[in-house]
């Protein structure tokens, strides 16, 4: 079977590292970094090919060759690369989380009789295979809850955070108005809000304020309640609010002595230093779902608890693990023939079918990825 | 008397205004920017003259028909009126603040027969003075302690921080290593550091932080201990230390997007509109003096407090009283040949003089700005 994953970052090097350990897969890579390519061809059997991604026509004749392409391009180049895979008519799992709407490729993706699963990381991805598991073993959903955050293990001042992500795609988290829905509306609440304190096992007491995590949840699954909250050591979210206050994340340009600058540019620019998990620093994932409804007239609660560390023997960071080991485990599912839906495809599409929560749970278990379920009956 | 203010800003507005109402003083007003002058004007009996003040020639040829220069140029301004008024040979006191030595102004200013009083505001200024004022009193000075800020009288998240001077000049005290002296050692602290919690009356818990403001001090104050605290609301220090660490007020150029900017610059940009005391808003300004020492080998403590209100009579903020008035009074003092010292004067000077003291102090009563004193005998 033939791989092909589209760019080495932080998410698609360890990416690259599991599906190589598949003996019958044969993995391609390519990005436009030698450097990143180098040291993932030294220690795994991939074949590397430097290149340009931002042009489609480079993606396009890339894919062309292989049975599946993962996607893991940086957002803003997301929707233009998955568009040129599903016009080569390969199947892909999409973890570029870009802002378009990925269904206007959905006749396309048909048309190809292309599988294509999007927002297919830990959260969006897991967090809406959950929700969807655990809705289509309800008659009714009433509440579904989302917590989730990627955190250093050393708590360091004034930050407390980093990431394998891009500052500008947190400070997203930040800035973006979230989307929740109560009473069955769909609502807007400013990011950072609503703020309170949670007690978690190993990690102790965490932050979680709304952030604009739903996605597709927002219309796929029809919660009476549903919200995403982010997880981070507490202070973290009034800092931020200060520096977006301050206007320090603004994206329109200011002139400072005679310069047009974009305060988020600089920003970004100053914290991409202190927010970078560097290679070998250990990190945590802390993920809860929590989703309520009735069952033959009886309240119940489904709860997914994922708490996940920095693995030390493959030295990959905790972020990385679970944002790409469903990805690869959801490519190992398409090419095993366990979904088989083509079009594009939420990962909520996933969690609706128990067989294929079955596989992903058992794929991410054996890669020490391990997310605790319990049912509880509720009383009224 | 003929008195010219050098710059109608928010401190020099209320200096004109101040001494405009002396019967027997005569005073021009200049500025670059005519609408403050048009403001002035219309209300008070001064003359008001329109000028670019960066050029020593103007600053030359205004200042050679007065009997007294007061010298309200923005800091980088300071240091070269002030040479061109003393070329000039007027008499001056100068609340420009500026960086550079103003005694190696001393010979022109003693060659011209002119009296120059330079750092004559509240800290410095009233600080220096008070400190002198209990030395001298003293046989042997042990500790001297000044605790001093302005602020908002309306606590507004996230700075609850507000001030008639420029940001930029803020910020310098958050970044601009402490020079303190302990055990006759001068040492030297980061900015921000040793933040410690007080209690004052009627304005409650106020933080207070290292900050290099000791200046001319160092020099002419044998003391064992001394040092000065920034006063601000609790939290504002961790705020501003938070900037300083992501690099918010670094003064390189950074490259952003093909624009080269100075994060300080793009910064202080924003917190301008942020930490602008409006006309009409409410200010306060609190200081303590505490002088520790030895006379007739008994131990003492001389305590000096401030605590100075925005005054809604003339609408005038309690930052330029406590400032501008020091100044003024002291123009009245030298006018009025109380003062007398030629040359490049420290406000020690004085402080050494308790005609002096007693004159300021009555002055400064005279406009609200009341210094309340104590003595009292120590133990040991």
């Amino acid at each position: 079977m033939k791989i092909l994953v589209l760019g080495a970052g932080l998410v698609g090097d360890p990416m690259a590292r599991d599906l190589a350990a598949e003996p019958d897969f044969n993995v391609t890579v390519a990005d436009r970094d030698g450097e990143r390519l180098d040291r993932l061809r030294a220690e795994f059997p991939v074949t590397a090919m430097q290149r340009d991604l931002s042009d489609p026509e480079t993606v396009r004749s890339l894919a062309a060759g292989q049975d599946l392409v993962i996607n893991a391009m940086p957002g803003f180049l997301g929707y233009r690369t998955l568009q040129a895979v599903l016009e080569a008519g390969r199947n892909v799992v999409d973890i570029a989380f870009f802002e378009e709407d990925p269904f206007a490729l959905d006749a396309l993706a048909r048309e190809r009789s292309a599988i294509a699963v999007v927002d297919c990381g830990v959260s969006p991805g897991m967090s809406n295979i959950l929700i969807s598991h655990a809705h289509h073993q309800l008659d009714e959903t009433d509440d579904a809850l989302i917590l989730v955050g990627g955190l250093p293990q050393t708590r360091t001042w004034p930050f407390e955070y980093k990431a394998v992500f891009s500052p500008a795609d947190v400070i997203e988290e930040y800035t973006r108005p979230a989307r929740l829905v109560e009473n069955g509306q769909v609502v807007v609440k400013p990011a950072l809000s609503e703020c309170e304190r949670m007690d978690f096992p190993r990690v102790g007491t965490l932050e979680a304020f709304n952030s604009d995590g739903l996605r597709t949840l927002l219309t796929t699954i029809p919660a009476k309640n549903m919200r995403e909250k982010t997880l981070r050591y507490p202070g973290h979210a009034e800092k931020m609010a200060l520096f977006r206050e301050t206007g320090l994340f603004r994206t329109d340009e200011i002139e400072v002595n005679g310069q047009r600058v974009r305060p988020l540019d600089l920003t970004s620019h100053l914290l991409f230093k202190e927010w970078k998990l560097e290679a070998g620093e250990a990190d945590l994932t802390i993920m809860r779902v929590v989703v309520e409804g009735r069952k033959n007239g009886v309240r119940r609660r489904h709860t997914y608890d994922l708490f996940d560390t920095w693995d030390a023997a493959t030295r990959t960071h905790s972020m990385a693990r679970t944002t790409g080991y469903t990805a690869t485990v959801t490519a190992r599912m398409i090419v095993d023939g366990v979904f088989t839906r083509t079009g594009i495809s939420a990962p909520e599409a996933i969690g609706a079918q128990p067989a294929c929560v079955d596989f992903l749970l058992a794929g991410l278990k054996e890669r020490g990825v391990v997310y605790e379920q319990r049912v509880e009956r509720l009383e009224g």
